[in-house]
This record gives C-alpha cells, structure tokens and sequence, in this order.
C-alpha cells in the first residue's frame, strides 16, 4: 500500500484532505490544491459556506487558490483521502490544562467512518508522548485498524504565523516524522512536493518536543523581560531605556515586554508543563515564565490605578484587543483579559479596534473626542501608528494620560511606559 | 575641575589608575596606556611581580602593552591619578549571597587616602541601586567628601568576554553614566579615546540593569535548555536532535544544554534577585533559572550513577574543569561541582585539563591508557576535539562509556549525551 501511496504522490493523482479550516489548515490546503485534489473539512457551516464563496475572513489564501479547494462540512468527503492532515487548535481550558478535545473527536469520528490504508497526520500543537501515548491507540480502537499495516500515521507540526508575510508554508523548513522509517520517508516525499526544506526525524516524540519548545522559549524570553519591567518598575526607572542599553551587547537577544497571550505562546507551555509533571519533574522555568505573563496584565491593571489615584468615575480607552499587532485573532488575548480585569472593577472601559469585529463586547465605531481619562494602547497596530500621537491625545479629556504599553510612540509627555 | 579633566582627557595628560589586574582591568588598563599615563594597581603581589615581569597568565594582553603600564601594589600610588576604575571582582558566597566586600573595602581604603577632584569609576557588576545607595555614600563618609563637588563618580560596566577574540575591549559598545549630566560627558570622552562605540545614559541604575540582565538572560535561556534537557531524559529522547529540528525554525534561539557556572552568568542573576526582593518582588523566573542550572551537575550525576548499575570500584575521568571551553578559568565552576558530588560519594575520580594547573585538586598530567569506567568530558576544549574520539575511547576499561555533555563527538557508539 505504501507504494500505491507513494505513486500517487510522485504523479499527483493523490487526495489530501484537511481537517479544519482556520489559520493552520487554509493556507496549507492551498498549498496542496496546487499539487493534488484536496478537500478543506470544517464543521463550522459559516466558515464553509463562506469559504465556498470565496471569501477568507483570515485573508490568508488569494482567490485563485481559494478557488481550487473543494471544501465540505461532510466528514464523509473525507472517504475519499489519500492522505488526512488535522490542523485543529488544541487550546487550554479555564484552568489552564491542555484540552484536546476538538482534535480528539474529530481523529475519532474520523477513524470510525473508514480509514484503511489512509496515512492519518496531525499537524495540531500537543505535548510528547501525545501521539503515541493517546491518538494512535484512539484510531487502532475507534477503526479497529493497526498502525503500520491498515493505516499510517505521521506527526509535522505547523509553524504557521499569522499576519507575517516574511515567514510563510512555502519558505519554512517543515519538519516531518512518521510511525515508522518508510512512512516517515513517504511523509518527507509528500510535504516536499510543496515546501523545499525539510527536516525529517523517525522519532515522532522529537517532533512534537521540538515544535512544544519554540514557542515556550519566546514565552520564557517574553516573561523574563516582563520580570524586568516589574523589577525596573519598583526601581523607578524606564524598562525600555534599560533595553536600548543592553541591546547594545552583541549577544543580548531582544525581546520587548508586554501582553502575552495567543493560541500557542501562551498554550503551549501549559502542555509541556502537564506532561512534563506526570513524567515526575516540575518544570520551574517554564511555568515560572508562564505565570509572570500571566500576571502582567493584573501588573498593568495596578500601576494605572495607582497612577489614576481616588479620582472616580473614570473612562478608559483601550485601543486594541488582538493577542498581536496587525492580526483580527483574539483566542487567549491578554488585552481582553486586561478589559475584563476593569470591568470587573467597575471602570467605564471602550474597546477600540477596528481590526475585529465582536458584538458581544462593547466596541466603539470610532471614538469620540475629550472623553477618556486614561487611554491604554495594548496593542501596536500600524494603523494606530498611522493615526499619530496627537490625533488619540485628542481623545483624552484636560487630564488624560497614555498607557502606550509598546512604546510605540516614545518619549511622550502624555504618555506613561512599561 | 570637570574643565581641567576634559583638558586632560582632551590632551592625553590624564592620569589612569585601574583598581585590579584580572580579565577586566588589565585589558582596560592596556587600552587606556595607548593613550594616558596608566598605573595598574593590584593588592596580589604574585600578581604584580609577574606582570611587571612581562608576564600575564591569562594571556589576555601583549608584551608590547605589558610594557606601557606602571603596576604597582602600592595603593598610594593611585594617589597621583585623576581618574580611578574599579574593575574588582564581586562573586557570591556560599549561600549565593552578593558579597561585594572586595569592591567596598578596596573603595573605602582608596577614599581614606584621598580622592579630592578625583573621578571614581565603578566597571564591576552590581546590583541597580548599588552605586547610588551604597557605594557613593561609602565614599562620601569614607573621604569626608561630597559627590559632584569634591569628587565624581560613573558607572561603566564591563563586558569582556574572556577567550573571546571577536568581541573586544576596542570593538564593543560600552554604558557610560554619571552621577551628573557633565560627569556623564566627561567619562563619554574618557572612554571614547580608547573605543569607537560608546552609549550613554544620566541614569546609574539603568546602566546598572542594562548589565545584570544581559547575563541573567543567558543564565534564563541556557536554564530552558538545561530544563528541556531533563524532560527530553524522561521521554527518553535526545536533547541534541530535538534541538536540531527546533533549531529550523527561523526564530529559535540557539543555546545549548550544560553546566552554566562562572564568574558573570552563574553569580550575576543572585545579585539582581537579591535587590529585587528587597524591593518586594520575587523574581521567579531569575530563581528558576538559576535553580535548574545549580542542580544541573546533580542530574548529570545521578543519569551517570545510574548507567554505572551497582558495579563497585568505579573510575571515572573528567575531562574539563574550567567554567568554559578553552579558558584557564575555574571560578565557580559546575565542573568542579560535579568532581566534589563524585567525591562525596566516594567514586575514584581524575581530573584532566591541560589548561589549568591547580595543586588543590586531584589532577593528572595525562591519563593512562585502559584505566576508566566513565570518562565524562564536561568542558569542549578544543584540545579535546583535536585529540579526537578514537583516543579519549582508548582511556577506557573494556565496558566503558563516555559522558560527552557539550556534544563534540556526535552520534558516537560508547557515548551517551544530554
């Protein structure tokens, strides 16, 4: 069987299908669509229905690959695969533990409909060990199929990053591991067909640690250099300032402090630190990092409430609430987390972003001049940047000041920094 | 006075008195002899002879420089100096506390013997807050003296990098900063006689920050590492590979398991975690990271016990007891840990480094053939790779393997690896 799959990749008659249609999945059925048949499944009808339209609210794939993609809110279309790539979020849930829930059900009710001689890949965030440990056993007993002789499976984590047009499925180094040494081979065969470099290991638990660690080192570094501004803060001096002059050594790795969150840097860290204490050791470094980040948006909360002193009945503008800067995502954003830290307090807080659109919180159109006492910039979208410093200190009442959380307008006398 | 010190600087008449002839202030005392009067200034006679003597065991400057600096032992001879610099060690104790008595009582003893229209400047690590809260006040009383009237004061951190030929004394940028805005000028052109690129800030503390954060970053980051190392020995993969694979991505920051000691990144994170308590907040990142480096030696040790089995009369050789490859340096050493966890538990050890000569340790000139049951090669000195694998392997007994903890031989059959 691994011949004929082997064939069909090598003269392109092959059928791939993706699971999930969101910021990992589209853009990499695209890829594939210029290649092979493929078929995008999502069971969010809206997304389909829009997508069958030609329309990526994403905006990450142009209407000519659009177009090309057969996509289905039919988990049986998925019959049809050659190949079947999960590229569903696996998030935490409230209290921080790995949810895999949405990637489990969907290997299941997948491996339930029929999946003989089909190669099954994940393509989703998990922790080592999670391949092998819960969702090969989960096909072999929902499809009553053996691994390596009915069906294959491979592990190649995404390294997707929305809104970074540097960065992209086409010129990163994909890495690619199977559940044996041929499938890791065909696997290799597959992905190259579409992205030139690629690194390949036979030990799918290499591959799932090395993408877990990426993301827990930028979180790290983040959280680290949160753990500075705090310090600089009881200090009484400029966090920034103190990064100017360090960034000046030729091997300081530059980092800026701020909100963390996201669908991976403030996700991923809680997989590996789960895993990693079942296995029997504490991982202090990277739940310590995750913890400051966690905190920071409470830290933030603090000093402008010290700043705003007895004074009551304030209005706060909070200008962008992305997890990052020139992106509509909002899954685990800190700045929401930092909206909702006000509310709770009874602060009269306006959301203003004009790069997302959410009717369940109270977002402003475009806001209104001299009303807010303070305005906070949670995140540095250029169109803020665009807008200029005088046109948002034209917001604030007589006495206003500027949270610009970014520093992306330095050295402002309005304007109070981390 | 300040103009009589510009016109010195400014016309190369100044006189430059270096507080501590080490890695730091014999370098710096070099460059400054290009251009003033320098008088090198060390409390170690052995010292002083030898390098009066042309003789400069850390072969950290050339004969020719040598020449041009006036050593002395005598600290009345700082007395004819203008400016003097502080380029004193400042370690911890062994209950990791900051102990900057060398800094504090060379300083005292140096402002009882006068330092009227003086320049003292500060080169060593300390902690933000440190020069305004400790050492000028000590100066103050010590000299009957007030700050920016009688005398002046600057903090310039040091950043040698001991072994490193591409990063200098002549090639990095360099912090300056003041106890005032014209004292910070000053000592901008002071050092701007010596080195191209110089930065300046009016406040201490940040110059103060700038430099502890810059080790305690590399201290955080080989901490993850070291972290990710433990977990990758729990899921019994390896750390090297899967740090390959994470390495492809475009953002991974390259840092290598290990044992992290030495004189900056092993001691400066205590230092800011000191002050940062003090002030109220507990750095648990800094302390995370520190606490999986200090441990470090321990995991090494028990992964090697527990490979060794319950074979009795165990011989073991280290090869490597500096801080780091291809230096001379042993101060606080993880090498050196691990030699003393060996010892205390009553394993045969030898010590082999060609690069250092210490009568204290149970050192061998060179180890005999067939002798070892584990030979743990703990530093990547260059002269280990040169002797190549084949030739460590011949040191072995018959059933021996190697501990190659830097990975210089990769993927070798008797070697087993983080």
């Amino acid at each position: 069987m691994l011949t004929i799959l082997k064939k069909k990749i090598l003269n392109n008659s092959l059928t791939v299908g993706l699971v999930g249609m969101g910021y990992v999945g589209l853009p990499l059925a695209g890829a594939f669509s210029k290649k092979f048949k493929t078929i995008g499944y999502d069971h969010d009808k809206k997304r389909i229905t829009e997508l069958k339209s030609n329309f990526d609210k994403n905006h990450s794939v142009n209407l000519k690959i659009l177009k090309k993609i057969y996509f289905s809110k039919n988990l049986n279309d998925l019959k049809l695969c050659d190949v079947i790539i999960f590229t569903l979020p696996t998030p935490i849930n409230k209290k921080n533990k790995p949810n895999l829930s949405i990637l489990l059900n969907s290997i299941k009710k997948i491996s339930i409909t029929g999946i003989k001689n089909k190669l099954l890949i994940v393509e989703s965030t998990i922790a080592p060990g999670d391949s092998e440990e819960l969702i090969i056993p989960l096909i072999e007993q929902k499809s009553n199929l053996k691994i390596n002789q009915d069906f294959y499976y491979g592990f190649s984590p995404e390294r997707i990053n929305p809104g970074d047009k540097k960065n992209n499925i086409y010129n990163i180094t994909k890495i690619v591991s199977g559940s044996n040494k041929n499938i890791t081979n065909i696997i290799y065969i597959l992905y190259k067909k579409i992205i030139k470099n690629i690194i390949k290991t036979n030990t799918i638990k290499e591959a799932e640690m090395a993408k877990i660690i990426e993301n827990c080192q930028r979180d790290i570094n983040i959280g680290f250099i949160n753990e500075i501004s705090n310090i600089c803060h009881l200090l009484n001096i400029s966090t920034h300032k103190v990064l100017k002059l360090a960034s000046t050594k030729w091997n300081f790795i530059k980092f800026k402090p701020g909100l963390v969150g996201g669908h991976c840097i403030g996700v991923d860290p809680y997989y590996l630190a789960e895993k990693s204490i079942k296995l029997g050791y504490n991982p202090k470094i990277i739940l310590s990092g995750r913890n400051v980040n966690e905190n920071f948006p409470y830290k933030i909360f603090k000093k402008i409430k010290k700043k705003l002193g007895t004074k009551i009945k304030k209005r706060i503008l909070l200008m962008g609430i992305t997890y990052k800067e020139n992106c509509n995502d909002i899954r685990n954003s800190k700045a929401i987390k930092l909206y909702k830290i006000f509310k709770e307090k009874n602060f009269i807080i306006d959301i203003y972003d004009p790069l997302i659109e959410i009717k369940s919180l109270k977002k402003i159109k475009k806001p209104k001049k001299f009303q807010y006492d303070v305005i906070i910039i949670a995140v540095g979208h250029d169109i803020f940047k665009k807008m200029g410093y005088n046109k948002i200190c034209q917001l604030g009442k007589k006495e206003f000041f500027i949270y610009d959380i970014q520093n992306i307008f330095p050295n402002k006398p309005r304007s109070i920094y981390l």
